[in-house]
Protein backbone atom coordinates (compact mmCIF):
# COMPACT_ATOMS: atom_id res chain seq x y z
CA UNK A 1 0.00 0.00 0.00
CA UNK A 2 1.46 3.09 -1.33
CA UNK A 3 2.54 5.49 2.21
CA UNK A 4 0.41 8.34 0.66
CA UNK A 5 -2.59 6.48 1.04
CA UNK A 6 -2.65 6.64 5.24
CA UNK A 7 -4.42 9.61 6.98
CA UNK A 8 -4.80 11.04 9.99
CA UNK A 9 -8.35 10.50 11.72
CA UNK A 10 -10.26 13.73 11.75
CA UNK A 11 -11.41 14.85 15.88
CA UNK A 12 -13.18 18.00 16.92
CA UNK A 13 -10.08 19.85 17.46
CA UNK A 14 -8.25 18.88 14.47
CA UNK A 15 -10.82 19.25 11.51
CA UNK A 16 -9.99 22.45 9.26
CA UNK A 17 -13.41 24.26 8.86
CA UNK A 18 -12.18 27.25 6.70
CA UNK A 19 -10.88 26.78 3.08
CA UNK A 20 -11.00 23.07 3.52
CA UNK A 21 -10.40 22.52 0.34
CA UNK A 22 -6.60 23.23 1.68
CA UNK A 23 -6.87 20.70 4.05
CA UNK A 24 -5.15 17.73 4.41
CA UNK A 25 -4.73 14.72 6.61
CA UNK A 26 -1.86 12.40 4.69
CA UNK A 27 0.30 11.28 7.54
CA UNK A 28 3.03 12.29 4.61
CA UNK A 29 2.61 15.80 3.94
CA UNK A 30 1.78 16.36 7.60
CA UNK A 31 5.30 14.49 8.58
CA UNK A 32 6.99 16.48 5.83
CA UNK A 33 6.41 20.25 7.02
CA UNK A 34 7.55 18.95 10.62
CA UNK A 35 10.58 17.36 9.39
CA UNK A 36 11.85 20.34 7.54
CA UNK A 37 11.13 23.11 9.56
CA UNK A 38 14.41 23.99 11.75
CA UNK A 39 11.60 24.72 14.55
CA UNK A 40 8.73 23.58 15.75
CA UNK A 41 6.30 25.13 18.09
CA UNK A 42 5.13 23.19 21.47
CA UNK A 43 2.13 24.42 23.06
CA UNK A 44 0.96 23.23 26.70
CA UNK A 45 -1.36 24.13 28.79
CA UNK A 46 0.13 24.79 32.35
CA UNK A 47 -2.05 24.36 35.64
CA UNK A 48 -3.78 27.81 36.98
CA UNK A 49 -2.29 29.88 34.33
CA UNK A 50 -4.95 31.54 31.42
CA UNK A 51 -1.99 31.45 28.61
CA UNK A 52 -0.80 28.06 26.91
CA UNK A 53 2.84 27.77 27.12
CA UNK A 54 4.63 27.65 23.82
CA UNK A 55 8.50 26.54 23.19
CA UNK A 56 9.99 26.39 19.72
CA UNK A 57 12.27 23.46 20.17
CA UNK A 58 13.58 21.26 17.62
CA UNK A 59 11.75 18.21 16.49
CA UNK A 60 11.59 15.31 14.03
CA UNK A 61 9.21 12.62 13.21
CA UNK A 62 11.18 8.69 13.63
CA UNK A 63 10.60 5.75 14.36
CA UNK A 64 12.78 3.54 16.89
CA UNK A 65 11.25 0.18 16.55
CA UNK A 66 11.01 0.11 12.47
CA UNK A 67 14.24 2.99 11.71
CA UNK A 68 13.42 2.84 8.09
CA UNK A 69 10.08 3.56 8.39
CA UNK A 70 9.64 6.58 5.39
CA UNK A 71 7.69 10.60 5.79
CA UNK A 72 4.60 8.63 5.24
CA UNK A 73 4.12 5.77 8.22
CA UNK A 74 3.08 6.47 11.76
CA UNK A 75 6.10 7.98 13.15
CA UNK A 76 6.25 9.40 16.59
CA UNK A 77 7.69 12.72 17.48
CA UNK A 78 11.08 13.64 18.54
CA UNK A 79 11.80 16.77 20.33
CA UNK A 80 14.83 17.64 21.98
CA UNK A 81 15.62 19.58 25.59
CA UNK A 82 17.27 20.70 28.54
CA UNK A 83 16.61 18.25 31.64
CA UNK A 84 15.77 20.86 33.96
CA UNK A 85 13.33 22.88 32.06
CA UNK A 86 9.61 23.46 32.85
CA UNK A 87 8.07 21.11 29.53
CA UNK A 88 10.37 18.33 30.67
CA UNK A 89 9.35 18.74 34.28
CA UNK A 90 5.72 18.60 33.75
CA UNK A 91 6.11 15.65 31.29
CA UNK A 92 8.16 13.50 33.83
CA UNK A 93 5.61 14.00 36.03
CA UNK A 94 3.21 13.10 33.35
CA UNK A 95 5.22 9.96 32.49
CA UNK A 96 5.14 8.67 36.07
CA UNK A 97 1.35 9.10 36.12
CA UNK A 98 1.94 7.24 32.35
CA UNK A 99 2.76 4.70 34.70
CA UNK A 100 -0.30 4.50 36.42
CA UNK A 101 -2.21 4.38 33.27
CA UNK A 102 -2.39 8.01 32.09
CA UNK A 103 -0.89 9.24 28.84
CA UNK A 104 1.49 11.99 29.42
CA UNK A 105 1.55 16.09 28.75
CA UNK A 106 -1.14 16.81 25.95
CA UNK A 107 0.46 18.86 23.61
CA UNK A 108 -0.21 20.74 20.37
CA UNK A 109 2.71 20.74 17.96
CA UNK A 110 2.78 23.37 14.91
CA UNK A 111 5.30 24.07 11.92
CA UNK A 112 4.54 26.51 9.38
CA UNK A 113 6.83 27.30 6.04
CA UNK A 114 5.85 30.55 4.31
CA UNK A 115 6.62 29.61 0.65
CA UNK A 116 5.60 33.09 -1.54
CA UNK A 117 3.77 36.36 -1.23
CA UNK A 118 1.01 35.93 -3.31
CA UNK A 119 -0.14 39.87 -4.56
CA UNK A 120 -3.11 40.55 -5.90
CA UNK A 121 -4.97 43.42 -7.12
CA UNK A 122 -6.79 44.67 -3.48
CA UNK A 123 -5.69 43.62 -0.05
CA UNK A 124 -8.48 41.34 0.90
CA UNK A 125 -7.32 38.95 -1.47
CA UNK A 126 -3.56 39.18 -0.71
CA UNK A 127 -2.29 35.95 0.83
CA UNK A 128 0.21 33.69 1.12
CA UNK A 129 1.71 30.18 -0.03
CA UNK A 130 2.39 28.26 2.83
CA UNK A 131 2.67 24.77 4.25
CA UNK A 132 1.35 24.40 7.72
CA UNK A 133 0.97 21.78 9.96
CA UNK A 134 -0.19 20.91 13.51
CA UNK A 135 0.18 17.16 15.55
CA UNK A 136 -1.72 16.63 18.79
CA UNK A 137 -0.16 14.32 20.80
CA UNK A 138 1.18 13.36 24.35
CA UNK A 139 4.54 13.49 25.40
CA UNK A 140 6.76 11.30 27.46
CA UNK A 141 10.15 11.64 28.60
CA UNK A 142 12.93 8.54 26.69
CA UNK A 143 14.17 6.69 29.50
CA UNK A 144 15.58 4.04 27.29
CA UNK A 145 19.00 5.04 26.88
CA UNK A 146 19.50 3.13 23.06
CA UNK A 147 16.25 4.64 22.27
CA UNK A 148 17.60 8.34 23.17
CA UNK A 149 20.26 7.77 21.43
CA UNK A 150 18.89 7.11 18.61
CA UNK A 151 16.62 10.05 18.77
CA UNK A 152 19.83 12.40 19.51
CA UNK A 153 21.03 11.58 16.43
CA UNK A 154 18.24 11.72 14.15
CA UNK A 155 17.40 15.03 15.43
CA UNK A 156 21.29 16.33 14.57
CA UNK A 157 21.09 14.92 11.19
CA UNK A 158 18.35 16.99 10.76
CA UNK A 159 20.08 19.99 10.33
CA UNK A 160 23.16 18.81 8.67
CA UNK A 161 22.84 15.19 7.50
CA UNK A 162 25.74 13.25 8.35
CA UNK A 163 26.72 15.68 11.24
CA UNK A 164 26.33 13.36 14.12
CA UNK A 165 28.89 10.82 12.78
CA UNK A 166 31.58 13.65 11.71
CA UNK A 167 31.77 15.09 15.52
CA UNK A 168 32.64 13.56 18.84
CA UNK A 169 30.61 11.12 19.61
CA UNK A 170 28.83 8.80 21.45
CA UNK A 171 27.52 11.79 23.98
CA UNK A 172 29.45 11.26 27.64
CA UNK A 173 27.66 10.28 30.33
CA UNK A 174 27.24 13.65 31.81
CA UNK A 175 25.84 14.87 28.09
CA UNK A 176 23.44 12.07 28.45
CA UNK A 177 22.27 12.62 32.06
CA UNK A 178 21.11 16.75 31.20
CA UNK A 179 19.97 15.94 27.88
CA UNK A 180 16.69 14.85 27.85
CA UNK A 181 14.19 13.79 24.61
CA UNK A 182 10.75 14.18 24.47
CA UNK A 183 8.66 11.68 22.46
CA UNK A 184 5.11 12.51 21.48
CA UNK A 185 2.40 9.73 20.66
CA UNK A 186 0.38 11.51 17.78
CA UNK A 187 -3.14 11.21 17.94
CA UNK A 188 -4.22 13.36 15.23
CA UNK A 189 -3.01 16.48 13.67
CA UNK A 190 -3.40 18.16 10.16
CA UNK A 191 -2.23 20.58 7.77
CA UNK A 192 -3.14 22.87 5.28
CA UNK A 193 -1.77 24.32 1.98
CA UNK A 194 -1.99 27.18 -0.28
CA UNK A 195 0.25 26.25 -3.72
CA UNK A 196 0.19 28.39 -7.09
CA UNK A 197 -0.29 32.01 -8.78
CA UNK A 198 -2.22 34.77 -7.94
CA UNK A 199 -5.88 33.37 -10.31
CA UNK A 200 -8.23 35.93 -11.86
CA UNK A 201 -10.79 33.67 -9.39
CA UNK A 202 -9.14 35.25 -6.37
CA UNK A 203 -10.32 38.66 -7.63
CA UNK A 204 -13.97 40.35 -7.56
CA UNK A 205 -14.79 40.98 -11.43
CA UNK A 206 -14.71 44.57 -10.71
CA UNK A 207 -11.36 44.71 -10.36
CA UNK A 208 -10.15 42.03 -13.25
CA UNK A 209 -12.21 44.20 -15.30
CA UNK A 210 -10.85 48.02 -14.60
CA UNK A 211 -8.50 48.40 -16.69
CA UNK A 212 -6.39 51.02 -14.97
CA UNK A 213 -6.42 49.43 -11.69
CA UNK A 214 -5.03 46.07 -13.62
CA UNK A 215 -2.36 48.26 -15.79
CA UNK A 216 -1.13 50.15 -12.40
CA UNK A 217 -0.87 47.20 -10.01
CA UNK A 218 1.61 44.01 -10.17
CA UNK A 219 0.22 40.94 -9.82
CA UNK A 220 2.30 37.66 -9.05
CA UNK A 221 4.15 35.46 -6.73
CA UNK A 222 7.11 36.72 -4.81
CA UNK A 223 8.94 33.15 -4.09
CA UNK A 224 10.12 32.97 -0.74
CA UNK A 225 13.11 30.54 0.48
CA UNK A 226 15.16 29.66 3.80
CA UNK A 227 18.59 30.03 2.20
CA UNK A 228 22.69 29.50 3.48
CA UNK A 229 24.94 31.64 3.56
CA UNK A 230 28.98 31.51 3.14
CA UNK A 231 29.89 29.18 6.00
CA UNK A 232 31.71 31.66 9.18
CA UNK A 233 34.83 28.88 10.22
CA UNK A 234 34.85 29.35 14.33
CA UNK A 235 37.84 30.83 16.07
CA UNK A 236 39.12 26.74 16.62
CA UNK A 237 38.34 25.35 13.47
CA UNK A 238 41.27 24.18 11.59
CA UNK A 239 39.39 22.91 8.67
CA UNK A 240 40.69 24.38 5.18
CA UNK A 241 37.79 23.52 3.22
CA UNK A 242 34.40 22.41 3.88
CA UNK A 243 33.92 18.96 3.96
CA UNK A 244 32.12 17.27 1.02
CA UNK A 245 28.65 16.02 3.74
CA UNK A 246 28.47 19.93 4.40
CA UNK A 247 29.86 21.64 1.53
CA UNK A 248 27.57 19.75 -0.77
CA UNK A 249 24.56 19.84 1.67
CA UNK A 250 24.38 23.31 1.30
CA UNK A 251 24.39 23.61 -2.39
CA UNK A 252 21.75 21.57 -2.55
CA UNK A 253 19.95 22.84 0.08
CA UNK A 254 19.89 26.48 -1.18
CA UNK A 255 19.69 24.87 -4.83
CA UNK A 256 16.58 22.39 -3.81
CA UNK A 257 15.05 25.82 -1.79
CA UNK A 258 15.13 28.40 -4.15
CA UNK A 259 13.43 26.29 -7.05
CA UNK A 260 10.23 24.38 -4.55
CA UNK A 261 9.62 28.28 -3.46
CA UNK A 262 9.75 29.07 -7.54
CA UNK A 263 7.62 26.11 -8.75
CA UNK A 264 5.10 26.57 -5.69
CA UNK A 265 4.76 29.94 -7.61
CA UNK A 266 4.18 28.97 -10.77
CA UNK A 267 1.95 25.83 -10.12
CA UNK A 268 -1.46 25.39 -8.52
CA UNK A 269 -2.22 22.40 -7.33
CA UNK A 270 -6.14 22.34 -6.57
CA UNK A 271 -7.13 25.74 -5.18
CA UNK A 272 -10.51 26.57 -6.52
CA UNK A 273 -11.16 29.80 -5.39
CA UNK A 274 -10.08 33.11 -3.54
CA UNK A 275 -8.30 31.56 -0.06
CA UNK A 276 -7.04 33.65 3.04
CA UNK A 277 -4.45 31.67 4.77
CA UNK A 278 -4.56 32.11 8.37
CA UNK A 279 -8.14 30.57 9.34
CA UNK A 280 -9.05 26.98 10.94
CA UNK B 1 13.92 58.58 27.39
CA UNK B 2 15.33 56.49 25.26
CA UNK B 3 12.54 53.90 24.26
CA UNK B 4 15.04 50.56 24.31
CA UNK B 5 14.69 51.33 28.28
CA UNK B 6 10.72 49.98 28.28
CA UNK B 7 10.94 46.66 29.35
CA UNK B 8 7.89 44.02 30.06
CA UNK B 9 7.51 43.33 33.53
CA UNK B 10 8.78 39.38 34.62
CA UNK B 11 5.29 37.20 35.71
CA UNK B 12 5.80 33.62 37.03
CA UNK B 13 4.74 32.33 32.91
CA UNK B 14 7.66 34.99 30.97
CA UNK B 15 10.42 34.54 32.74
CA UNK B 16 12.96 32.70 31.36
CA UNK B 17 15.09 30.22 33.81
CA UNK B 18 17.25 28.29 31.26
CA UNK B 19 20.23 30.35 30.05
CA UNK B 20 18.69 33.74 31.16
CA UNK B 21 21.76 35.55 30.20
CA UNK B 22 20.20 35.13 26.96
CA UNK B 23 16.86 36.52 28.19
CA UNK B 24 15.66 40.02 27.35
CA UNK B 25 12.45 41.79 28.38
CA UNK B 26 12.99 45.21 26.01
CA UNK B 27 10.15 46.03 24.40
CA UNK B 28 12.01 46.70 20.95
CA UNK B 29 13.76 43.81 21.01
CA UNK B 30 10.70 42.01 21.53
CA UNK B 31 8.54 44.02 19.02
CA UNK B 32 11.14 44.14 16.57
CA UNK B 33 10.81 39.94 16.56
CA UNK B 34 7.28 39.28 16.25
CA UNK B 35 6.85 42.30 13.54
CA UNK B 36 9.74 40.67 11.78
CA UNK B 37 8.17 37.02 11.44
CA UNK B 38 5.61 36.66 8.37
CA UNK B 39 3.89 34.57 10.26
CA UNK B 40 3.22 34.05 14.42
CA UNK B 41 1.55 31.34 16.46
CA UNK B 42 -1.27 32.16 18.10
CA UNK B 43 -1.92 29.60 21.15
CA UNK B 44 -4.99 29.71 23.13
CA UNK B 45 -6.95 27.40 25.05
CA UNK B 46 -10.28 25.05 24.25
CA UNK B 47 -12.91 24.51 26.81
CA UNK B 48 -13.04 20.99 27.37
CA UNK B 49 -9.57 20.11 25.36
CA UNK B 50 -6.52 19.17 26.34
CA UNK B 51 -5.17 20.34 23.56
CA UNK B 52 -4.30 24.38 22.91
CA UNK B 53 -5.03 25.25 19.88
CA UNK B 54 -2.59 26.98 17.91
CA UNK B 55 -2.98 29.01 14.39
CA UNK B 56 -0.38 30.60 12.08
CA UNK B 57 -1.45 34.31 11.45
CA UNK B 58 -0.29 37.08 10.10
CA UNK B 59 0.26 40.12 13.24
CA UNK B 60 2.17 43.37 13.71
CA UNK B 61 2.99 45.54 16.25
CA UNK B 62 0.88 49.31 16.13
CA UNK B 63 -0.47 51.90 18.26
CA UNK B 64 -4.02 53.08 16.70
CA UNK B 65 -4.29 56.22 19.06
CA UNK B 66 -0.62 57.27 18.47
CA UNK B 67 0.61 55.47 15.10
CA UNK B 68 3.88 56.96 15.21
CA UNK B 69 4.74 54.84 18.01
CA UNK B 70 8.52 53.27 17.25
CA UNK B 71 8.75 49.65 17.84
CA UNK B 72 10.21 50.70 21.98
CA UNK B 73 7.07 52.00 22.53
CA UNK B 74 3.83 50.33 24.67
CA UNK B 75 2.18 49.02 21.19
CA UNK B 76 -0.93 46.93 20.61
CA UNK B 77 -0.35 43.18 18.61
CA UNK B 78 -2.97 42.99 15.78
CA UNK B 79 -4.14 40.21 14.26
CA UNK B 80 -5.88 39.45 10.69
CA UNK B 81 -8.39 36.87 10.38
CA UNK B 82 -11.50 35.51 8.74
CA UNK B 83 -14.48 36.72 10.58
CA UNK B 84 -16.20 33.18 11.18
CA UNK B 85 -13.13 31.44 12.16
CA UNK B 86 -12.66 29.83 15.68
CA UNK B 87 -10.74 32.00 17.18
CA UNK B 88 -12.64 35.03 15.96
CA UNK B 89 -15.89 33.01 17.56
CA UNK B 90 -14.27 32.83 20.81
CA UNK B 91 -12.71 36.17 21.29
CA UNK B 92 -16.19 37.66 20.35
CA UNK B 93 -17.49 35.91 22.85
CA UNK B 94 -14.75 37.21 25.19
CA UNK B 95 -15.43 40.33 23.59
CA UNK B 96 -18.90 40.25 24.61
CA UNK B 97 -18.17 39.57 28.43
CA UNK B 98 -15.36 42.24 28.29
CA UNK B 99 -18.12 44.71 28.46
CA UNK B 100 -19.26 43.05 31.56
CA UNK B 101 -15.47 43.44 33.26
CA UNK B 102 -13.60 40.46 31.83
CA UNK B 103 -10.60 40.97 29.72
CA UNK B 104 -11.09 38.64 26.26
CA UNK B 105 -9.65 35.83 25.33
CA UNK B 106 -5.84 34.90 26.57
CA UNK B 107 -3.50 34.29 24.19
CA UNK B 108 0.25 33.57 23.70
CA UNK B 109 1.91 34.57 20.48
CA UNK B 110 5.45 33.47 19.86
CA UNK B 111 7.57 34.49 16.83
CA UNK B 112 10.75 32.78 16.09
CA UNK B 113 13.95 33.31 13.74
CA UNK B 114 16.85 31.22 12.77
CA UNK B 115 20.02 33.00 12.14
CA UNK B 116 22.22 30.44 11.89
CA UNK B 117 23.54 26.49 12.67
CA UNK B 118 26.26 26.53 15.22
CA UNK B 119 28.31 23.67 14.59
CA UNK B 120 30.59 22.29 17.21
CA UNK B 121 32.81 19.47 17.90
CA UNK B 122 30.13 17.32 19.50
CA UNK B 123 26.50 17.01 19.06
CA UNK B 124 25.90 18.21 22.71
CA UNK B 125 27.00 21.76 22.11
CA UNK B 126 25.63 22.52 18.26
CA UNK B 127 23.16 25.29 18.88
CA UNK B 128 21.26 28.07 16.79
CA UNK B 129 21.68 31.58 16.75
CA UNK B 130 18.03 32.37 16.94
CA UNK B 131 15.73 35.18 18.23
CA UNK B 132 12.16 34.14 19.69
CA UNK B 133 9.84 35.86 20.96
CA UNK B 134 6.97 35.31 23.45
CA UNK B 135 3.95 37.87 24.21
CA UNK B 136 0.78 37.02 26.37
CA UNK B 137 -2.47 38.79 26.00
CA UNK B 138 -5.87 39.63 25.87
CA UNK B 139 -7.66 39.32 22.21
CA UNK B 140 -11.12 40.89 21.40
CA UNK B 141 -12.36 41.68 17.99
CA UNK B 142 -12.04 45.48 16.58
CA UNK B 143 -15.34 47.12 16.11
CA UNK B 144 -13.95 50.66 14.68
CA UNK B 145 -13.77 50.86 11.24
CA UNK B 146 -11.27 52.82 11.36
CA UNK B 147 -9.20 51.47 13.96
CA UNK B 148 -9.43 48.28 11.46
CA UNK B 149 -8.69 49.78 8.24
CA UNK B 150 -5.19 51.39 10.28
CA UNK B 151 -4.70 47.84 11.35
CA UNK B 152 -5.00 45.93 7.92
CA UNK B 153 -2.89 49.25 6.14
CA UNK B 154 -0.37 48.37 8.99
CA UNK B 155 -0.56 44.45 8.23
CA UNK B 156 -0.59 44.99 4.36
CA UNK B 157 2.06 47.07 4.59
CA UNK B 158 4.12 44.54 6.63
CA UNK B 159 4.24 42.06 3.90
CA UNK B 160 5.32 44.35 1.28
CA UNK B 161 5.74 48.23 2.32
CA UNK B 162 3.55 50.61 0.28
CA UNK B 163 1.60 47.90 -1.01
CA UNK B 164 -1.17 49.12 0.56
CA UNK B 165 -1.51 52.85 -2.05
CA UNK B 166 -0.39 50.30 -4.75
CA UNK B 167 -3.95 48.27 -4.88
CA UNK B 168 -6.97 48.73 -4.70
CA UNK B 169 -8.04 50.32 -1.97
CA UNK B 170 -10.21 51.07 0.32
CA UNK B 171 -11.52 47.73 1.19
CA UNK B 172 -15.82 47.57 -0.34
CA UNK B 173 -18.06 47.25 2.32
CA UNK B 174 -18.80 43.57 2.17
CA UNK B 175 -14.72 43.32 2.48
CA UNK B 176 -14.49 44.89 5.60
CA UNK B 177 -17.93 42.92 6.91
CA UNK B 178 -16.17 39.18 6.29
CA UNK B 179 -12.28 40.66 7.62
CA UNK B 180 -11.93 40.58 11.43
CA UNK B 181 -9.06 41.98 13.00
CA UNK B 182 -8.17 41.02 16.15
CA UNK B 183 -6.41 43.38 19.08
CA UNK B 184 -3.83 42.10 21.32
CA UNK B 185 -3.38 43.78 24.48
CA UNK B 186 -0.62 42.85 26.00
CA UNK B 187 0.13 41.64 29.39
CA UNK B 188 3.85 41.18 29.71
CA UNK B 189 6.18 39.46 27.08
CA UNK B 190 10.29 37.86 26.92
CA UNK B 191 12.48 36.97 24.23
CA UNK B 192 15.56 35.04 24.04
CA UNK B 193 18.73 35.60 22.00
CA UNK B 194 21.66 33.80 20.71
CA UNK B 195 24.29 35.39 18.43
CA UNK B 196 27.92 34.77 18.13
CA UNK B 197 30.39 32.17 16.28
CA UNK B 198 31.38 28.93 18.21
CA UNK B 199 33.27 29.29 21.26
CA UNK B 200 35.68 27.59 22.60
CA UNK B 201 34.10 27.92 26.16
CA UNK B 202 31.29 25.94 24.23
CA UNK B 203 33.49 23.30 24.56
CA UNK B 204 35.04 20.86 27.31
CA UNK B 205 38.59 20.82 27.13
CA UNK B 206 38.80 17.35 26.45
CA UNK B 207 37.19 18.01 23.03
CA UNK B 208 39.38 21.31 22.36
CA UNK B 209 42.09 19.57 23.50
CA UNK B 210 41.89 16.68 21.12
CA UNK B 211 43.48 17.54 18.08
CA UNK B 212 42.75 15.19 15.84
CA UNK B 213 38.94 15.66 16.89
CA UNK B 214 40.03 19.25 16.21
CA UNK B 215 41.10 18.41 13.03
CA UNK B 216 38.75 16.68 11.44
CA UNK B 217 35.23 18.92 12.30
CA UNK B 218 34.35 21.94 10.70
CA UNK B 219 33.44 24.09 13.07
CA UNK B 220 31.34 27.22 12.81
CA UNK B 221 28.50 29.01 12.07
CA UNK B 222 26.32 28.58 8.67
CA UNK B 223 24.19 31.74 8.72
CA UNK B 224 20.47 31.26 7.81
CA UNK B 225 18.23 33.57 6.28
CA UNK B 226 14.94 34.27 4.48
CA UNK B 227 15.29 34.91 0.47
CA UNK B 228 13.15 36.64 -1.80
CA UNK B 229 13.22 34.76 -5.29
CA UNK B 230 12.73 36.30 -8.67
CA UNK B 231 8.96 37.42 -8.47
CA UNK B 232 6.68 35.24 -10.98
CA UNK B 233 3.74 37.75 -12.39
CA UNK B 234 0.48 36.03 -12.26
CA UNK B 235 -1.86 35.34 -15.26
CA UNK B 236 -3.38 38.78 -15.31
CA UNK B 237 -0.82 40.96 -14.51
CA UNK B 238 0.00 43.40 -17.29
CA UNK B 239 3.15 45.29 -15.96
CA UNK B 240 6.11 44.85 -17.75
CA UNK B 241 8.68 45.94 -14.87
CA UNK B 242 8.79 45.33 -11.01
CA UNK B 243 7.09 49.22 -9.94
CA UNK B 244 10.07 50.78 -8.07
CA UNK B 245 8.55 49.94 -4.12
CA UNK B 246 8.35 46.52 -4.93
CA UNK B 247 11.46 46.21 -6.32
CA UNK B 248 13.12 47.76 -4.40
CA UNK B 249 12.13 46.24 -1.45
CA UNK B 250 13.08 43.00 -2.64
CA UNK B 251 16.88 44.06 -3.59
CA UNK B 252 17.11 45.32 0.35
CA UNK B 253 15.60 42.60 2.09
CA UNK B 254 17.78 39.99 0.36
CA UNK B 255 21.07 41.79 0.97
CA UNK B 256 19.56 43.04 4.73
CA UNK B 257 18.87 39.55 5.41
CA UNK B 258 21.88 38.27 4.54
CA UNK B 259 23.99 40.88 5.48
CA UNK B 260 22.33 40.55 8.99
CA UNK B 261 23.10 36.23 8.99
CA UNK B 262 26.53 37.03 8.36
CA UNK B 263 26.99 39.89 10.81
CA UNK B 264 24.93 37.39 13.28
CA UNK B 265 27.70 34.57 12.80
CA UNK B 266 30.79 36.93 13.68
CA UNK B 267 29.87 39.01 16.52
CA UNK B 268 29.07 37.84 19.41
CA UNK B 269 26.93 39.99 21.81
CA UNK B 270 27.20 38.77 25.83
CA UNK B 271 26.88 34.94 25.94
CA UNK B 272 29.45 33.88 28.88
CA UNK B 273 28.92 29.99 28.30
CA UNK B 274 27.51 26.91 26.43
CA UNK B 275 23.71 27.47 25.38
CA UNK B 276 21.30 24.91 23.78
CA UNK B 277 18.52 26.94 22.22
CA UNK B 278 15.66 25.62 23.05
CA UNK B 279 14.78 26.26 26.70
CA UNK B 280 12.52 27.88 29.08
Amino acid sequence: MPSHDLEYPKQAYSTVNRYNHQACYELETIHQIINSSPLVNVAFIVPGSPFPMTLPMIGQMGSFTRPSADEGDPLDLYIHGYVSSRIMNMSRKSTSRAHEGEDGLPVTVTASHVDGLVLTLTPYSHNYNYRSAVLFGYATIVSDASEKLYAMELITNSVVPDRWANTRVPPTGAEMQSTSILKVKITTGSAKVRTGPTMPGDEKEIDTDDKELVDRVWTGVIPVYTALGEPVPGPFNTMQTLPPYLGEHLEQMNADAKEMATEIATKHTGQKKHDDFNES
